[in-house]
């Protein structure tokens, strides 16, 4: 893991990368490739990859793990002695032609500046949901999946994410009910596949048309209420896994073009509206939402931040 | 490596990928677990990565050898067992709306392509050129610069690429020779001032109207013959940097909208002019040809191409 090496953090910096996950840090190899004075301030390293369980589609890592790949990712990226400040970013001004980056500690100023920020998941917004938050609801199967070990929980969502979480969930549940508001799944095909498998064994209950009204309990959870096929219902239950989507970490800047979902929009050089500032990832209006793409997306982002740089008196 | 599995091969495809680097085993893998019917047509596998040295900006791989990451990336692709033929594409024609992809020895059809051809390096022409190339010889300054710390470099061209890779090279190299065939450089203004404040410190020194003649060394290059000012004349050098220009492989394919330097254009989803063709890589006109990006690129043209297929009848 990135030590902040607070010892030595500089105030002034060329770069400074906004983000920890795989395209903050490849963004960072390749700016430290060409020698720029650059700063990493994230809240955390690895990003979503500490979400997911099993990921097959990062050409040279077959079969990995999240956390396989962060150790990859995070060994590789601390090769180059990038200072990396593990603070949450929550402002970030314009100051003539520099930036201020500001933490709830720190003030940091830069000439250019990558938010590789990605994104997080949403939430259901139902009476309960705040109160049982870690304490029953989870959005991280890899973080807590071993936890239900014989128990029977709920995955809340319909696209690839919430079948990633049922099969990751398949090895510890008794019994999986993946609720969907709409009348089909969506995702991969192959996850697909294996859900449907699960779900003729018996494991996996696909539940169409179900909306969470209410999580309730005691202390911890104990199950939900929903409307499902226009009727109201209860689950009783052990956990609750919700998938519903992500939302771009975006808030933390307020004078770029963003489109109707917050995403930054950027251009094919990764330049949003504002000279200087750099967006690559999850937190962008790229077409796919995806690690391979979004390592690509931070070179590429750091890449055009040292051609501004060049540019620069 | 893969094989040709030449006795299994049929002629109708969804997708056929057309190339076998980086890009296209990237868009294999996501067009695989899809499970759409997918063909890769190439003449090798690994395109570019076969001439590189050291690699150390994929996220994940530190200091690994191209053919370290032709190994990797190839058995990760060849877990899909996708069917691969060994030919080289030579033309591509569309039939109504199909594509039919022609090799010396065989025609396939497919109702969407992926070209994933990359480029070549222009070449010297010179004697030693090939012997030298991956020892010594290098067309990639993010790749390959840092290993050339402290040593005596030269760099050959005249443009922007030249120039951005003096100013990389500056940060190792003890001593930059650059060599123009021309009476002046040409590029952006800064970079250009940039490059004559270290001719002034005699870190760069710029040879005019020099032309190299031959390449030499024993195991590894030692230097290169040259014409300078009609004089001929010898450099001792640990490296060659040659930036001349890459050109991309698309002369196969003559009705899709290319630049005038033969890349393909491209939007954001890896679309071209043509519906159901695909590009991804270094063949298009991304603005960074790196590793890194022509996998996240490859992945998102095979995603493009799934949510076409999805459209057709």
């Amino acid at each position: 893991m990135v030590k902040s090496k607070s010892e030595k953090i500089e105030k002034k910096y060329d770069i400074i990368i906004v983000g920890g996950g795989s395209s903050a840090m490849s963004a960072g190899i390749y700016a430290a490739r060409q020698k720029i004075k650059t700063l990493v301030v994230t809240r955390e390293i690895g990003g979503q990859l500490s979400l997911i369980t099993v990921i097959d589609n990062y050409l040279g890592f077959p079969n990995a793990s999240g956390m396989d790949l962060i150790k990859k990712f995070s060994e590789h990226f601390n090769q180059y002695n990038l200072p990396v400040v593990k603070e949450e970013v929550h402002d970030i001004e314009k100051k003539g032609n520099s930036f201020i980056v500001k933490t709830d500690k720190n003030k940091f100023e830069s000439k250019a500046v990558i938010l590789a920020t990605g994104r997080i998941s949403k939430k259901l917004n139902v009476p309960g949901e705040n109160k049982y938050y870690g304490k029953g609801i989870s959005s991280c199967t890899i973080c807590d999946a071993a936890l239900f070990n014989g128990k029977t929980v709920s995955v809340i969502g319909t696209g690839d994410s919430a079948l990633h979480a049922v099969l990751h969930l398949s090895a510890y549940a008794k019994k999986i009910y993946l609720l969907t508001k709409y009348d089909k799944l969506r995702g991969d095909k192959i996850r697909m596949e294996k859900v449907s498998n699960l779900e003729k064994q018996k494991k996996v209950e696909v539940l169409y048309q179900a909306k969470v009204t209410e999580v309730f309990g005691d202390q911890f959870l104990k199950g939900i209420k929903l409307e499902h096929n226009k009727k109201l219902r209860e689950l009783k239950l052990d956990g609750v896994f919700i998938e519903i989507g992500m939302s771009p970490e975006t808030e933390i800047i307020d004078f770029i073009e963003k489109n109707e979902r917050g995403e930054i929009l950027i251009n094919s050089k990764n330049e949003t509206n504002v000279k200087g500032i750099f967006a690559a990832g999850d937190c962008t209006n790229i077409s796919e939402k995806q690690l391979i793409v979004a390592a690509g997306e931070g070179a590429k982002a750091a890449l055009s931040a040292s051609r501004y740089l060049e540019t620069l008196e």
